[in-house]
């Protein structure tokens, strides 16, 4: 099966993810050349929860490729979402709009929306699922900033335990030749053993460091993220590290001067504010690349013919995923779909395994 | 008194209506030739409670048509609502925007508003009062999919007593001629007497039943809307009877081919899921027609001069309109309008009789 | 330093002033002219605090310039404002929009936007602090129903201690040469001191009243307030007082045919409702003269090289500002900006002196 969706940057090759750059790039060059190219379309952006910031940049997206955009932005305020089936919302949109930007705080739900819906869907963040533009944003800056998506020395820095946006990044880059990787936290927010395997797999290089101060001084990147308090066993245990992973101006002078500072953002205090105007702080450039990035996606959506994305082979499971924050739980009248992965069912919405 | 409101589609003639349908399907035969025709109008949204759908089917018409909108969707978000009089409001709005789409809470409030707009004024529902451009809705579908409004056999089923929709339904499609009617719901939820007026009145051949699976035989129209639990005076009654009126598989197999279904939406568990790949079932595609109804509704309110909307004859009566839903009782500044119907004085906001 | 803000009215020459007038009286002449004037351009209506009149008159204002907005309304659906730093928001959305026009409930935080913002940046409110573009407002009004801004006796009525719009009025009229002022209102609810020494220094003639029927007889125009009850130190005080400051029709049967009544709005009922129709009454056709006077705005920001607002010069003071309602009290990384006025060190954010 093969769609014009984006549920999961995995699902797409290296060479759609290359195509989408390019078209970024060729965006940015020349803005005005693309002011119409979507006259007469609209985007839905359906935010079952508030993301001002995500939704703000895909409403940018389409209204600078000349198209419109409808939606709502908390569920509070959402008629549609009192009572009503995800199903019966998506089928109405799809009359009225022709490419649907879904957020959900349920994992799983921009692909149940793919199901039903009869236009384009991406998904702006299922839960702590998957939040593919995010990674999109930081591979559109990366290959901008420094030319290309290979050979490069990457941290990553903060809470590599629960923090997607770094999972999906390694996941992403990990596929390009060469890349290495430190990966810089405490050992309680050290990544899953999954993407170990995964870097393993790929044949990538990677250090484990607790010392940013370390750690910096050869990076080509530095993906930084932020520790939330709630994360660590006591105040104490918290208190006694935050301040390891503070990239602040002390630590910057000894990395390079052609490294480049990425955050998903919002920070916390994470990024001292007197760095914010060195030349390698990019994070904040790095939204206006997601913007371009975000442009990217919506053309070849829905004017690039070859532009289609391979789903994976889904079968009918007997049973229900019985992950609590899966959609299935929610919206009754979903199938059973589950996939194969090492010899284990998988739910098809939330990727977790069904016992 | 003429205008160019649409607050009632009573106040509507057939020819009206039917120049509605024929513009709406002119443009759903080439929505690009649309694309330009409300360039540089503005509509308002004025949505003093939620309703999504409404609302971004009225927005996505505007933009639809090349124009822009402007609004709000809550009114704890709204500083127009806070102690300003519907007056103030209008009047303001009226000095940004080209024609106005509003709902409230409050029975006869798009009436109020409509007396001081310098613009169009669209009722988007007002309480449980009146909600025109859902029976637009439905009629644009009837006409487009049956290709006529007359000699239907259209069933009604579910909570006729309360159902605005269904009201405002029976009473257009009784001025077309020919038309039979089908009444389907227990006794408790049948509907008021005053439209068994209106059928003989108009002539229309009726019957009552409390069986979907025996009045669906011979219908070309099914009309489905919710049952609400609350109506019923004890769980026992409305767990007895809330399966007769679900319409499934099984009761589907007994219609005719050609018959269509509608909702009004949203649905609860009225229609089954598996029933809607059905092509019969229509009630998605309702939405969309609802969509092109608005857009020529927005169409011939700003731009044929012919299409003037007959008030009805008004007074001042001697006392207020004393319903306690009526717009009047917190608007202080409304003058007392009313009419006379069959002898009695009634509200000419609310539709209440004046005692 | 210059710059292309508006974060306060006094930072304009009268010759700026001028300017954006001329400029709207031009696009209400010809609003076809204008209509693709900001085609491609991004206005960002960022709305810490619900204010739908200010935001739809924006908007309306840059749609109708053939731009586009984007933004919220309300801190409560904003990612944005949970726990990210003005700055950082602003950084972000310098990169989506060409424009930014923000509200917010702490006094200073425009001017602060301003320090990082990429973009112009205009002040739509700012605690109790400032609101210039209601001021242009009010002056747009004048020049076009007066035909000129000197030569005026203008009478403000209502709470003159507290009103912000009226502080601002008096200031920007003041500079215009042989205005005069009748300051209508109780003792308690009288100017400041500082609005007096002002209409000195400029050689004002002003008026002392406590009685608007007296007042109102030889008036070019009357600008009236509401009055708050909580102003009032008991309620007797405040029902005593409160119908002096009613303007009726008895009252405004004493004024010349030509006076012209504004009014800021919203009203509550310090102006009866059966004089709205009265040529006089002005206040909702100055809020279209408000939107007229945005477009203004917008354009000369966007568009007029020439168009640069001289800054204040300003210094690093010692200490902070601690006016706990100024923005640097929640924004700790901002800079203790502060310049001097009659030898006193005020703070550059919130024209507050430092201790």
């Amino acid at each position: 099966m093969t769609n014009k969706n984006l549920i999961d940057l995995e699902a797409m090759s290296t060479e759609q993810i290359d195509k989408i750059i390019r078209k970024a790039k060729k965006i940015m060059q020349s803005p005005p050349d693309f002011r119409h190219a979507c006259d007469g379309k609209i985007l839905a952006t359906l935010f079952y929860e508030p993301s001002t910031r995500t939704q703000m940049s895909f409403q940018t997206a389409m209204l600078k490729l000349g198209g419109r955009t409808i939606g709502f932005d908390n569920p509070m305020n959402s008629s549609v979402s009192k009572g009503e089936s995800l199903k019966d919302t998506i089928k109405v949109i799809s009359g009225y709009a022709d490419i649907i930007a879904i957020r959900h705080p349920v994992e799983g739900t921009a692909m149940a929306a793919s199901l039903y819906a009869d236009v384009p869907v991406i998904n702006c963040g299922d839960g702590g699922h998957l939040h593919p533009t995010q990674t999109l944003t930081d591979i559109v800056t990366l290959s901008s900033e420094k030319g290309r998506l290979d050979n490069l020395k990457i941290g990553v820095c903060g809470d590599l335990l629960n923090g997607r946006t770094v999972h999906s990044l390694i996941k992403t880059l990990a596929k390009y030749s060469n890349n290495s990787f430190v990966l810089i936290s405490t050992e309680e927010l050290s990544v899953p053993l999954y993407i170990i395997d995964i870097l393993e797999k790929n044949g990538c290089k990677y250090e484990i460091s607790n010392s940013l101060a370390d750690a910096i001084v050869d990076l080509d990147v530095l993906y930084m993220t932020r520790i939330q308090r709630e994360r660590f066993k006591s105040t104490e245990e918290y208190e006694a590290q935050k301040n390891i992973f503070v990239l602040d101006k002390e630590k910057l002078d000894k990395a390079r001067q052609d490294m480049i500072i990425l955050h998903p953002l919002p920070r916390v205090n994470e990024i001292t504010v007197d760095i914010d105007d060195d030349p390698r702080a990019l994070y904040f450039k790095q939204a206006q690349y997601g913007m371009y990035g975000r442009m990217a996606l919506i053309l070849l959506l829905l004017q690039d013919e070859d532009f289609v994305i391979e789903s994976r082979e889904a079968n009918i499971s007997d049973h229900k995923c019985n992950n609590p924050k899966c959609i299935t739980q929610q919206e009754e009248y979903l199938p059973n779909l589950s996939y194969e992965k090492k010899g284990m069912i998988m739910c098809d919405f939330c990727d977790k395994r069904i016992d």
